[in-house]
C-alpha cells in the first residue's frame, strides 16, 4: 500500500505565554494575541496598491512572476478572545498599509474553525476581506473532516468572499492516534486539493505546504518531493514552503523540485527569530535542526530579547536578500506569529514595505469579488467604512452609490453591526478616559470634538484618537482643514465629516490622490455636523446668500428633515477625470442614504457614548440631551473652482445668531422651514 | 336632433402658385413648399430652451400660465414632395432656435396623412419630434374614418412619439357632399376627444378649435360656444382659435367662454398678412370679414407685397402686444403658411424669439418622449445627429452611450437612412457646384474640406455649407479652432469632427455652455479625420512620445482597426459639474460605437460623393480611391488641463515622414502596428 503523504507533523504546540513562543507555519493552533501589542496608529485612508480584486490570486501571482515584481504574504492564527479579534483586525489594517499581496489565517480544527464566532479562522479570513480589503486565504485541514463537511466549509468560504484555499491534511487528533484511511473522508492534501477542483472548478486558488528538509515525518526527502509534485498534479496553483534557516536549504528544494517537473511558483516561508525561547519551540516541534554558526550567536544573546529579535531581523534581511538575488524567490512568505514589529522592520528594509501605492478609489475597497462592481459609495460612512460594508453584505449588486426609496435592497439593520467584533476597537475604560469620565456640560463635549481634531491631550493627559463617527484617527485629507475645524468644534459645531475642495489636483497626489496615472482629481468641499437649532436656523438663513451650496438638515426624530437638493438626488462630491476612461465619480452625497445614515448618526451618540456611564448620572444626561435636540447638517460647496466658502458661513453664525436672539421676530426653526418650503426653496 | 357642431369649414383651399396664398390653419389641405424660400443657414448646435421632454404639453402650459411666461407655437402643413419636405425640415430646424413651445402639423385627409411616405402629416410631426427635437402637435380629423383606423392613427401616432393632437371634425370630401351621422363613426370633435381620453387616458395632450366670430356654418355665436364647451368638458385641454383681425375679437371671445365656464387655457391664431392675394383668398374661404380700417389701407398697397407684408408684421405686432399687455393672451399660435421671415420679424419685434436660450446638453436632444433618459451619445454623430437618432430609434433605452458587443440594442442599418428624406438637403447640382463637378486630384478634396472650413468660395465662387460628414456649417465651438483645422486639411488632414479642449468654463458660455446654471464644463481636445497612411504611420510613431493622447485607425476593409484604448471602454470627452447633481458626461468616445460609425462614414464617400459623377469620370474614381485608401483617424488629448497637443502631434507629422521616406528601414502601417500589438501597447 502507498504510504501516504506526510503533513505537517502529529505535535501539538501548546499555547506560551506573553511575547515568548506564538503559533507559526501551518501548525494550527490558535494562540492568543499578544496582550502587549502596541495599537499603534491606524488610518482611515492607508493606500493601497492599485491592483483590481477582480483578478484572482493565481492571476495576480503570475502577473508578479512575469513583471518580476517581487511581492509579500503575511500568516495570521485566529485569536482566542473577541477582544483579541478586535485587536488581530486592527492589526491587519495597519499591516495593510504595506501592501501584502495576501493574508493568509490558519485552520484551527479543534476549535470549530467553520463556526460563526468572532474567532473563526473562517470569520477572520472573512474580516480581513470584507472589512479590511486585503487577498486572503484560508487553511483548511482535511484528515478526520467528512466530504460532506469538507463541501460545507468551502461553500460558506465562498459565500463569504474567501477565494484562496492552503489545502492540508492537518494533525492527528491526539499524540496517541495513528493514522487510519478511510475512504468514505478525504485523507490526504491531495485528495483535498481534487475535491475543490472537483467541486468548485477554477474559483478557489489553491495553494500546498512544501518542506524543503522533507517533512519529518516522509520515508525520505525525495519522496516527499514526490506527494508535493502529485498535490501540485492534483490542481494546486503554487507552493508555500515550511520554515527554513539557510537560503541555500531553499535553493536546493527548489531545484529539486523543477528537476521533477514542480513547475508551478514556490515561495519560501520566513519565520523571524522573535526570541530565544521561541525559537527552541519551535525547532523541537517542527523536528527541524538550527545551524552551528546560528545557535553560537544566539545562545550568548539568550537572555537578551531585544538582541535576538534584532539578530533575526538582520538573518532574515539577509537571506531574503540572497533569495531574492539569486532570483530563487518571486516573493516571501512570513509567519508573523501574529506579531508585526519585527516583520514590517524586515519589510522596510528589504524594500517590500510599499505605502506609496496608490488607491484605485479614494476610499477602500473590499476585496470581496462580489464587491468588484462597487464604484460609488455616499460620503456619510467615509470615517465608518466597515460598518457600511457590513450593512451593505447583501446586496446582490451595487447600485451606484443611489438607494432609489422602493427599489432599494435592503440596507442591513444597525443593530447587527454592534453585535460583530468591529464594534469598537477600545475596551470602555479607554474610551471613558478620552471622553471623559465624568462629564460637566455641553462643552465639555465640544472640547472632546476639538482635541479629537488638534490631537491636543485632554485633562487626563489622554489623546483622542477616535470618536463615535470616527473609527481612526484623523485621515490626512482631514488634517489639511484642521485649524478651522477645531475652531468650529470650539463654537459647537461638532464635525464628523468633511473634505477639502480640490480643482484638477494631480492623481499622483499623496493625499487626494487616487485612481490610475495622468489623471485629475476634483472634489467639493463637504462638512457634517451636529449642532444646536440656533445655530442651524442662523446658518440656514445665511445660506440664502450663498445658493452654490446644498445642505441637508435632520433631527433625531426625524421630524425637521430638509434639503435644499431638489428631487433628492445623490451629488458628486469627488470624482476623476482619467486617460481612455469615463470619469468616475466614486463619493456622492445621496439624500436617500443620509436618511439611513443618519439613524446610525444619532444612534452612535447613545449605544457608544452614552451607554459608557451610569444610568443615571450627569454625563449621560448631557449625551443623551444632545442625541435628542442637536440636529445634524451637512453642507456642499458646489462652487469647487472658488474654493470653500463654508468657513465664511460659520464664521457668520454668531453674529446671525446674536441678531436672531436680539430681534423680536426671531423665529423657529420648523417655521423657518415652513416658510422656505411654501417658496419651494426647500424640500 | 341636436345639430352637430360644426368643424372647419366646408370648401376645399386650392392650390395656389408661388409666394401667394398657401394654406393656413387648420384648413387641412397640403400646399406646396414655397420654391423660393430662402434655405438660409442652419447649425446643428442652435441653442434651445432649458426644458424636460418629461413634461408633457399640457404640464408646460400649466407652468408658462402660472409663470406668466409668454410662448409661442408654429402651425406648418405638409409639404407635397420629397423635396419639399426637406426644406420644411430644414426650416424646422431653424425655426427651432427661436425656442417655440410646440409646433403643429395639419391632417389632410386626401392626402393618407398617416402613410409613411415622407410627406405625410404623420411623418413630417414625427420628424420634427425624432429629429429635430421639437415638441409636436398633430392635428386629427374624424368624420368619415371608423373608430378601427382613428385607434390605428393614435396608436402609430404614440409609437412615433408624437403625444399632442389638435381633435377636429374634418371638412366633408366634396363640396357637393353633405353632412351625414354614422353611429358607428366617430362623427365629431367631441366625439374624438371622448375616444381619445377613453383609449388612451391621459397619454395625449389635447387641443381643439376655438372660434371668435362663431364657426360659419354654426346656427349662432352662442350655439357655437356652447358646443366648444362639449368638447372641452370632454376632455380637451386647450384652445387654438381661427384667425382674426381685432383684438378686441379674441377678447370678446374669451370674455364669453369664461363666461360659461370654459376655464382652459386659449391661445390667439395669428395669420400675418403676406400679401393681398393670400388675404383675399382666405378671407373668402374662411368666410371672415376684413375690418373696413384694414381694407382701406391694404387696397392702396395691392400691387406691393413688400409694403404689405410689413403692414401684415406691423399689424400682428400691435395686436399681440395689445392681447398680451391685456392679460388676454398666454402666449400665441401663428400660422406660418409654412413661410418663416413674417413669422419670425414679429417674434423678434415682440422679443418672443428665444436664441440666447441654453442647452440642456451639448447635443441636440429629441422630443420623442421614449428617449427622455437619454443621456449620453458617442461622439461620432456631433454633426449627423439625424442619423443618430434615425438608426438607434428602435432602441427600448439607451445604454448610456456605451455599446456591448454582446448585448448590445440593434444599431439600425445606415441604408434606411438613404431611404429617408434626411438623407440629403440639397439637391445634386448643389452638391456637384459645392464639392466640385470635375476633379483633378486629390489636392481638390482637400481643398474642398479646407473651403468648408474657412468659409472662402470656391474657384466658382460657391460657398461650401456642407459636407457628406456634416449636415451643417461649421459650429460656434469649432470655429474657435478654425485656423489650425484649416492648416491641417490644406496637408491631406480631412477633419470631419473635432471640439476644443476645455477646463472649468462656466456653464452659461456662449459657445461651449449648456446644461443648468452655475455649472462647470470640461472638454477633453478631440480630432476626427481621414489621411494616407503615410501620414498615419508617422501620426502613430510621433505618439509615441505622446502618452495622454488616445486614438483608434481604421481602414474601409477593417483590415486596420487599432487602438491604445484599453478594453475598448468608452472615454468621455464633454462632461460637466453642476449643483446638486452627479457629474453629467454627454458625449463619450465610444470604440464600440466607431465600428459602427467608420461604415456610416466610409461609405458617404461613395454613396453621397462619388455617386455625384459618371461611373467611368476621373473625379468619381479619386472619391473611390480616396475611400478605399484612406484610414479614418481619431485623438482624444486626455490631457485637458494642458491644452491641447494634437496640433503639435499634427505639426511634427510632415518632418516625420520625410524621415520615413529616407531611411531604409521605413515599415509598413500594418508592420508597425503588429510591433506595437506584440507590446501590449496597442489593441
Amino acid at each position: 500500500m502507498c504510504p501516504a503523504p506526510l503533513e505537517n507533523n502529529q505535535l501539538n504546540l501548546h499555547e506560551s505565554n506573553g511575547e515568548n513562543g506564538n503559533g507559526y507555519g501551518w501548525f494550527n493552533n490558535a494562540i492568543p494575541d499578544s496582550p502587549s501589542s502596541s495599537p499603534g496608529s491606524s488610518r482611515a485612508a492607508s493606500p493601497m496598491m492599485f491592483q483590481s480584486f477582480e483578478a484572482t490570486l493565481s492571476e495576480k501571482l503570475k502577473a508578479r512572476l512575469e513583471s518580476k515584481d517581487k511581492f509579500y504574504s503575511l500568516e495570521f492564527f485566529p485569536p482566542r478572545t473577541k477582544a483579541g479579534a478586535t485587536n488581530l483586525i486592527s492589526r491587519f489594517d495597519r499591516m495593510r498599509a504595506g501592501n501584502p499581496l495576501f493574508i493568509d489565517v490558519t485552520w484551527h480544527p479543534a476549535g470549530n474553525p467553520a463556526g460563526d464566532s468572532e474567532t473563526s479562522s473562517m470569520m477572520i479570513a472573512h474580516a480581513a476581506v470584507e472589512y479590511v480589503g486585503m487577498e486572503s486565504m484560508l487553511h483548511m485541514t482535511c484528515y478526520g473532516s467528512s466530504k460532506e463537511e469538507i463541501k460545507s466549509y468551502l461553500n460558506k468560504a465562498k459565500d463569504l468572499g474567501i477565494r484562496n484555499i492552503l489545502a492540508l491534511r492537518g494533525d492527528l487528533p491526539n499524540i496517541d492516534a495513528t493514522w487510519e484511511i478511510d475512504p468514505e473522508k478525504l485523507n490526504f492534501a491531495t485528495d483535498l486539493v481534487k475535491f475543490i477542483r472537483e467541486h468548485f472548478d477554477d474559483y478557489f486558488t489553491i495553494c500546498v505546504a512544501g518542506y524543503p528538509t522533507g517533512h519529518p515525518e516522509a520515508e525520505s526527502y525525495e519522496m516527499d518531493l514526490i506527494r508535493t509534485k502529485e498535490k501540485v498534479d492534483a490542481g494546486a496553483d503554487f507552493i508555500i514552503t515550511q520554515l527554513f534557516f539557510k537560503a541555500s536549504t531553499f535553493k536546493k528544494f527548489v531545484d529539486d523540485c523543477r528537476a521533477i517537473g514542480i513547475t508551478c511558483p514556490i515561495i519560501p516561508g520566513i519565520m523571524p527569530v522573535q526570541s530565544y525561547d521561541s525559537l527552541r519551540h519551535i525547532v523541537k516541534l517542527s523536528k527541524l535542526s538550527v545551524p552551528e554558526e546560528m545557535k553560537e550567536i544566539i545562545e550568548p544573546l539568550k537572555d537578551n530579547d531585544d538582541a535576538i529579535r534584532n539578530y533575526g531581523i538582520h538573518l532574515a534581511t539577509n537571506m531574503i536578500r540572497d533569495l531574492f538575488q539569486s532570483g530563487y524567490a518571486p516573493g516571501i512568505h512570513f509567519y508573523t506569529l501574529n506579531r508585526e514589529v519585527a516583520t514590517t522592520a524586515i519589510l522596510k528594509q528589504v524594500g517590500l514595505w510599499k505605502n506609496e501605492m496608490k488607491k484605485p478609489l479614494p476610499w477602500r475597497l473590499s476585496a470581496d469579488p462580489n464587491r468588484t462592481e462597487e464604484e460609488i459609495r455616499p460620503i456619510f460612512w467615509t470615517n465608518r467604512s466597515k460598518s457600511y460594508v457590513y450593512r451593505t453584505r447583501h446586496w446582490d449588486e451595487f447600485p451606484n452609490g443611489r438607494w432609489g426609496t422602493s427599489d432599494s435592497p435592503a440596507f442591513g439593520e444597525l443593530k447587527d453591526y454592534y453585535l460583530f467584533y468591529l464594534a469598537s476597537q477600545s475596551p470602555k475604560n479607554e474610551l471613558l478616559e478620552m471622553w471623559g469620565k465624568d462629564l460637566k456640560s455641553e462643552e465639555d463635549v465640544w472640547g472632546v470634538f476639538t482635541r479629537y481634531i488638534t490631537g491636543e491631550l485632554n485633562e487626563g493627559g489622554v489623546k483622542i484618537r477616535r470618536t463615535p463617527w470616527n473609527d481612526d484617527e484623523l485621515s490626512g485629507e482631514t488634517a489639511l482643514i484642521k485649524d478651522q475645524l477645531a475652531k468650529v468644534n470650539q463654537q459647537g459645531i461638532l464635525t464628523i465629516n468633511s473634505q477639502p475642495s480640490a480643482n484638477c489636483v494631480p492623481s499622483s497626489d499623496p493625499v487626494l490622490g487616487w485612481g490610475g496615472s495622468n489623471g485629475y482629481i476634483f472634489q467639493k468641499a463637504y462638512l457634517e455636523f451636529f449642532t444646536c437649532e440656533e445655530n442651524v436656523l442662523a446658518i440656514l438663513q445665511i445660506l440664502g446668500r450663498f445658493p452654490g451650496v446644498n445642505f441637508q438638515v435632520v433631527n433625531k426624530s426625524g421630524s425637521v428633515n430638509v434639503t435644499n437638493i431638489k428631487g433628492k438626488k445623490p451629488v458628486a462630491v469627488t470624482w476623476g477625470v482619467f486617460p481612455g476612461a469615463e470619469i468616475k465619480q466614486p463619493t456622492v452625497v445621496d439624500p436617500i442614504a443620509f436618511d439611513h445614515w443618519k439613524t446610525e448618526a444619532f444612534g452612535l451618540w447613545t449605544a457608544q457614548w452614552a451607554a459608557l456611564y451610569e444610568a443615571d448620572s450627569q454625563s449621560r444626561k448631557i449625551i443623551t440631551d444632545i442625541s435628542e435636540n442637536y440636529y445634524l447638517v451637512n453642507l456642499i460647496d458646489n462652487d469647487f473652482p472658488q474654493g470653500n466658502c463654508l468657513w465664511q458661513v460659520l464664521d457668520e453664525m454668531s453674529s446671525r445668531r446674536k441678531l436672531n436672539e436680539m430681534t423680536d421676530l426671531s423665529q423657529s426653526l420648523a417655521g423657518w422651514v415652513q416658510v422656505q418650503r411654501k417658496n419651494s426653496l426647500y424640500y
